[in-house]
């Protein structure tokens, strides 16, 4: 065995380990706390999964749950963006691509390559893997917020229009999904849950 | 679509959300807090991708991540039973069956029977996923707990015997990992976190 390389694999697997600890908007069930980022990718992962069927286009599985799982990796050095804050979206960018080089950088150089081409291929959202691991990037915190009687929303006052447009990534990955989402802010607009402008 | 498949996969996606509220004995990095099963289970499913290259056998790549996400979810109804807690163990398969039923009876009947299977053999532990995926649950709470300096067997007062014995899962799913963790555990028993009867 090749003993630096296992290290190095082992110190990207407990620097990741702080995902744990960066707060996410979207509260979990019960609206008891935020969840984290670990936790996000967790059910992201599961998520691509149970729902593949419902997928625009045949993925590779095991490649889109792997993107679930490390999409987030950047906001150790980069913290959570929150979907509507304008503010902070303009430098995300730019702070994540730096968090990319160092955080990447702890694993073997294969693997750097490998899981930062896996990072920018998700970012880019062209492939299929991609698209489909972005609709449930989408769809999960839409799902948890709805079941939370939209209490997200409400707490930042976010307008129909920003959810909607936020949902035409979901679109991208899965059609079918797109449209239930479409009937989750529908819903959650008449009960006043989002603002319709 | 079948809403009425859509409204049950949701069921059980946000059911599974409760394995973020079920809390473990090993600690996150820093030893802040308590790992959940959300956390762990992300973090052992990234593992079994990153580490695929030690497994004694080729296996199935997003079969093991899958078994990795949901290899706990039981644990909604049945609690966190700790591996050095000789009572609740006794009772652990018994609760975890019934919990099995009920939660994976929420899935559409075609995935209630293919993750209930998973789960079976994610227990079972006889195929190459099975014993890969299995490795990484022994694997991750070691290296947790080697990176905080021992603290959850010292708090419970471990034997390093239990430890060695618990290891051996990571034995039939990998060989060199095994190697490693028999160092780990060497290391801590010298530094008297575990203790070398």
């Amino acid at each position: 065995m090749d003993r630096e390389r296992l290290l190095r694999q082992i110190d990207f697997i407990l620097e990741a380990d702080k995902e744990k600890t960066i707060f996410r908007q979207t509260h979990i069930t019960n609206y008891e706390r935020c969840e984290n980022d670990a936790e996000h990718a967790w059910h992201m992962a599961m998520m691509v999964y149970l729902l593949k069927e419902y997928s625009n286009e045949k993925f590779d599985v095991a490649k889109a749950m792997m993107m679930a799982l490390i999409h987030d990796v950047v906001e150790i050095d980069a913290g959570d963006t929150y979907a509507y804050d304008e503010a902070a979206l303009a430098t995300q960018k730019e702070r994540e691509e730096k968090a990319a080089d160092r955080i990447f950088g702890l694993l073997p150089d294969d693997q750097r390559d490998e899981l930062r081409a896996l990072f920018e291929e998700f970012e880019a959202g062209e492939s299929a893997e991609a698209r489909f691991a972005k609709a449930m990037d989408n769809f999960q915190p839409l799902l948890l917020n709805n079941a939370n009687g939209g209490g997200d929303w409400r707490r930042h006052s976010v307008n129909r229009s920003k959810v909607t447009r936020r949902q035409s990534g979901t679109r991208r990955g899965s059609e079918e999904l797109f449209k239930y989402t479409m009937e989750l802010i529908e819903k959650n607009a008449k009960l006043g849950n989002l603002i319709d402008e």
